[in-house]
C-alpha cells in the first residue's frame, strides 16, 4: 500500500465532569489527510488549507505523532502527508487531536496495521505534547476509538471505551482566541478532597448513565465545581448559553476541551437543533463571530476511506 | 401491621478509589431486628446481643434514624426496636449503617411503605451522623439498596444503582479499634488536581468495568491514590494483606470503609476462599485475634422477613 486516505473527526473532552479523563467523538467536522509513502525518508508535510498550520514536521502535529511511530516501528521509508483541515485549530474541539490522530491512523494502514489503537493514542499524545505542552489523551483517545472514551491512565495508557445511548452534540465556536496551556494555567493546582469527591460522584453516574442510557442522570452528572467555575469566565456569555441550552431541552453541556467552543448533548436530532437556535440567539446578540455544528455521537473515530 | 422483622446486611464502602461514594452490599453477617408498633409515642431500644451499644434512643443510631423518619411522616404511634447485631461496631463494615438502615426499612414497612428508598436513606443518614459526625451515605445507600451503589450527591441525595457481574467479598477483621471520625481527621483537606484526576478517572473506570462485567478493567481501576496511602497506616500488615490476595488471585480491593476490615474482590467463590486463606495466613503470625467472611455482593439489601 502506497497512499492512505483518512477521515480524523473532532472531539469533545472533558465532558463537564471527566477533566482530562472523558472525551467523545463527532461524526463532523472532520480533517482530510492524505498519507502517501516515499522511498526517501524523513516526512513532508503539505498543506491544503489557509490556517497556516506550520509545515516543518517537527513543528506539525501530525508530523511529530507520524515520525514518533516511524521511529517505533523501524520503517526505513518516509512519508508525505498532506492535509486538509476542517477543524479550526484553537476551537476546542480536538483540532490538533485530528491531525494527529488521523496522521497515526494513516501511518498504521501503511505499516499493515502493526498497532493497536492503545498504541496508536500513544503516538498521537506527542502531537497534543507539541500542541499544548501536555501529553494528554482525551482529545485523541476518542479521536482514534470512536464514541465516549475514558482514559484511566496516561501512564500506563489505558482508554476504556464506554457503551452509550443515542446523543447529539451541539456546538457553538465563538471567533475568540483561548491558548490550551494558558486555559491549563489558570487552574488550580490543588483542590479540597471534598469537592474532589463530588467531582468523582459525578464521573462515576456520568459513566453509569451512559451505560444505562438513563438520559435524566447523565443530565444530572454533568456538573463540574473545579474547572468550568475559573475556565468560563475567559469565555463570553457561557452561563446565557448554558441556560438557554437547557431551557431549549439540552441534558447539560459546559466547554468543550479548555474552550473557547461551548457543547451541549440532546437526546434526539430535534432537540439538538433547538439547542442550536438558542445558543446562537445568545451570541448574535454580540458581535462575536461564531460557527456551530450538530452532530451525532458516533462510534467510528478517524477511519480510512 | 404491627410487627416487622428485618435483616439488614454488611456493607463495604469506598471500594477503594470511590471515597464517600461508592459501596456494596454482602448477603452476610446481617443484623436482625424486631421493629413493633406501640401506642405511645416515643421509641424503645431493647439490644439482644453484648456489643454494649447505647440503649437511649437518642444515643443509639437506629432510634436516631427511625425517630427522624416518624417526625417526618407526622406519626402518631412509637417504636419498639429490638436488635440483634451480628456486625461488631468498629468494623468498618458498615455495623451502624446496618442498623440505621434496618430501622428505617422496618419504620417503613409500618408506615405503609410511604417512603422511596433515596427517602430511607436520607433518614439512615441521621443515624451516620451519631456514629461519625459526619452525614455520609456510603453504607447505608448500598445496604438499604443492595448491591453496588455510587453516591452522586447527598445534597441533594442522589443514589445511583449500578449494574454488576457476579463477585464476592473476601473480608477480614481485625480486632483492632479505628475510630470514623480519627480516620476522617487524618486525611488531606486538600488534594493535587493532577492526583484529584487519575482517582476519578479510576471511578469512572470502575464503574465501566462492572458494567461491562470486564473483570481486568474492575482489577485495573482499584487504585487509591489518596485515601488509602494515609488511612493504611493504621492497619497492620495491610500491604502484606493485600499482596498475598492478589498472589491468590484477588482482583484488588483494600480499607472496607474507614477500617480495620480489609476487603479483597473475586470473580468466584473458589478464589474468594484461596484469599481468606492468604489474608489468615498473614495474620496468624500476629497476636492480633482477627474475624473472616466470606460473601457473594447481592442485589438485595435490607430486607423485611
Amino acid at each position: 500500500m502506497q497512499e492512505v486516505r483518512v477521515q480524523a473527526p473532532a472531539t469533545v473532552a472533558n465532558v463537564v465532569c471527566g477533566f482530562d479523563c472523558l472525551g467523545f467523538a463527532l461524526s463532523e467536522p472532520f480533517d482530510e489527510m492524505i498519507v502517501r509513502r516515499t522511498d526517501a525518508p524523513g516526512i513532508r508535510i503539505i498543506n491544503r488549507d489557509d490556517f497556516g498550520v506550520p509545515t516543518e514536521p517537527e513543528r506539525n502535529v501530525a508530523g511529530v505523532a507520524a515520525a514518533a511511530m516511524l521511529q517505533s516501528s523501524g520503517a526505513d521509508f518516509g512519508l508525505e502527508i498532506e492535509i486538509t483541515k476542517h477543524i479550526k485549530p484553537g476551537s476546542g474541539i480536538g483540532s490538533s487531536a485530528a491531525s494527529s490522530a488521523g496522521a497515526v491512523v494513516a501511518t498504521n494502514r501503511l505499516l499493515g496495521d502493526r498497532f493497536s489503537k492503545t498504541e496508536l493514542v500513544g503516538f498521537a499524545m506527542e502531537g497534543e505534547h507539541l500542541a499544548s505542552g501536555s501529553r494528554h489523551a482525551d482529545n485523541v483517545a476518542p479521536c482514534i476509538f470512536g464514541g465516549f472514551t475514558l482514559v484511566r491512565s496516561t501512564d500506563p495508557l489505558d482508554v476504556v471505551t464506554l457503551e452509550f445511548p443515542p446523543l447529539w452534540a451541539t456546538i457553538i465556536h465563538p471567533q475568540i482566541e483561548i491558548k490550551t496551556a494558558e486555559a491549563r494555567a489558570i487552574l488550580p493546582k490543588d483542590v479540597p478532597l471534598k469537592t474532589a469527591t463530588r467531582q468523582w460522584g459525578n464521573v462515576g453516574s456520568l459513566v453509569a448513565g451512559l451505560a444505562k442510557g438513563d438520559y435524566a442522570l447523565i443530565a444530572r452528572s454533568m456538573e463540574d465545581f473545579i474547572v468550568e467555575p475559573v475556565r468560563k469566565l475567559l469565555i463570553p456569555k457561557f452561563d446565557e448559553v448554558k441556560a438557554a441550552s437547557l431551557d431549549a431541552g439540552a441534558l447539560g453541556g459546559g466547554i468543550s476541551g479548555s474552550g473557547p467552543s461551548i457543547f451541549m448533548l440532546s437526546e434526539d436530532p430535534t432537540t439538538a437543533g433547538r439547542v442550536e437556535i438558542a445558543m446562537s440567539d445568545v451570541y448574535s446578540r454580540t458581535d462575536i463571530e461564531f460557527n456551530m455544528y450538530i452532530s451525532e455521537i458516533t462510534s467510528s473515530g478517524a477511519r480510512s476511506i
